[in-house]
């Protein structure tokens, strides 16, 4: 084990920012059994199997985050003929997890409560592994709020279903409201890659985070449906107003669970459709699949960029 | 299509009891794309793939629906060699389909968002299958209060965070509170099951379903934990003298919407652990297997009884 050589390497280096749960008893356990990663502390090295991990890129969907690791690869110059990127993950179906050089890219599955287990242990597995300077930016889907469908937004603030920029979670079976922190130097290098790249829409804005994809987000093509179309437009337009430029289900935990760890926290999400005018994704599969490449596309130029800008003297 | 001859079938039998979203705009639509299935009404023919489906069993992981479903297979003398059972909703990796006989196997994922999305669709795929006396039960795993590990509860109940047996959703930015709705008979049936297979101990009470694993749990293990050991343990200790049996994150939204809809509902879970002992998930892989085929087990002889009774005179 080469732990107290990385101590000390940390310790000479007074700007690296090590990851570190709140938690105080993480720090106390000889085992710590990251269940539904099915990975343990005991029987995975995970300093060596992590500890150079710079960023993690998280998404709902396993396939597409095994797609972003082979991407970027490719991206990095980490490719080559028969490489294979096993799923680290590999021993459970619950999460799926790949490695690319200094970039870790996992599945979180889709909503709060699925991506709030992932992010727990997520966290807990960069402490075990002693990563420092780590970015997570989230790369999903969404539905738009008077944008074109394939237009890329990038998150300002992550705000619940009242427009507000809080996190609610019940703890002990008591209402515990967090704040929603995301990086507001990351988003704006992530706004200057897209303006680099120019290649699709892409805009600054409020997310809003549901619990549900039907009547949590008003649609009116769900198996239950308590209100009108008009209730439905109001509802929509009031967002609007509040500046939310996309709904999805995933982004306040996000910014929550990673902003009370002081980890620097971003979301990009494509949408899918806009929502001012229908409820169905109903585009073709290929137009689908290429409106979910572009967030991968974006965040792999921050990537290249923070890793040229690290490099250069 | 065989509309008309099959709803002249169904118009003979008054004991049919169709499956019927609340929602009336669902009848009204041209398609419907079911779009997390990977599945359309325009390009699938409902009735055909599932008009047959009289019991739903649902689970969080995809690998354990399919290993239910050729479980299933087994069970009712529908295996053979060779016979394959594809993922119907192959097309997505969102969730996972698998149909025997009368029997469909989805996946649901981690929490109450995953399983509401899930369960909107299945319910207007019921509906547009014209699918009549369904009844859904969902094959789990949690944590236990009080049981042996490896125990499974019939619940009895699902109640939220705080003991009340309701489901709180927002919709359009209000919360909306609804009763959670579980089959008295069908839990009643289940336990009479469990009573004549006596190969694991199984116990009928009340489950709590929360919106996260760790903080919402009381755990002292996630990277985030604002309370102590006496707190977890009194809060806990409350939910065992509110009747609350077991832990898991789906039974409120399963209970509520199929409910809402008047499906009769069950849930049945294993408990992996005794939360009043400890938080991590630690028994040797093949123990937890064991385990999670125990609710497979005592769903398959329900099955199997139902529709003895059915074909008898």
């Amino acid at each position: 084990m080469a732990s107290s050589g990385s101590q000390t390497k940390k310790g000479n280096n007074h700007s690296d920012h090590l990851v570190q749960p709140t938690n105080p008893n993480i720090a106390a356990m000889k085992e710590d059994v990251l269940y539904h990663f099915s990975l343990s502390t005991s029987t995975h090295d995970f300093p060596a199997m992590f500890g150079d991990v710079k960023f993690v890129c998280i998404g709902g969907s396993p396939t597409r985050m095994e797609a972003f690791a082979k991407y970027m690869a490719k991206e990095l110059g980490l490719d080559h003929p028969g490489a294979e990127y096993p799923n680290i993950c590999g021993g459970t179906d619950r999460y799926a997890m790949f490695k690319v050089g200094p970039v870790l890219s996992v599945s979180h599955g889709i909503g709060i409560p699925s991506t709030s287990v992932m992010l727990h242990e997520l966290i807990k597995l960069l402490y075990h592994a002693r990563c420092s300077n780590v970015t997570i930016i989230r790369i999903g889907t969404s539905g738009g709020i008077g944008l074109k469908p394939g237009s890329v937004v990038i998150t300002q603030q992550a705000l619940d279903a009242s427009f507000k920029p809080v996190f609610e979670q019940m703890v002990l079976g008591k209402p515990v409201v967090q704040r929603t922190r995301l990086d507001e130097k990351v988003a704006q290098e992530l706004m200057q890659c897209a303006l680099e790249l120019l290649t699709f829409p892409t805009v600054l804005g409020n997310t809003m985070c549901t619990s549900d994809f039907y009547e949590g987000q008003g649609r009116l093509d769900g198996a239950l449906c308590s209100y009108t179309e008009q209730d439905k437009q109001k509802y929509l337009k009031e967002a609007q107003a509040a500046g939310v430029c996309n709904i999805e289900m995933e982004s306040s935990v996000v910014a929550a669970i990673c902003g009370a760890c002081n980890i620097p926290v971003a979301v990009v999400c494509v949408t899918l459709l806009d929502r001012l005018e229908g409820d169905q994704v109903s585009s073709p599969h290929e137009v689908l699949v290429e409106y979910q490449e572009r967030p991968q596309r974006l965040v792999s130029h921050f990537i290249k960029k923070r890793l040229a800008a690290a490099q250069s003297p």
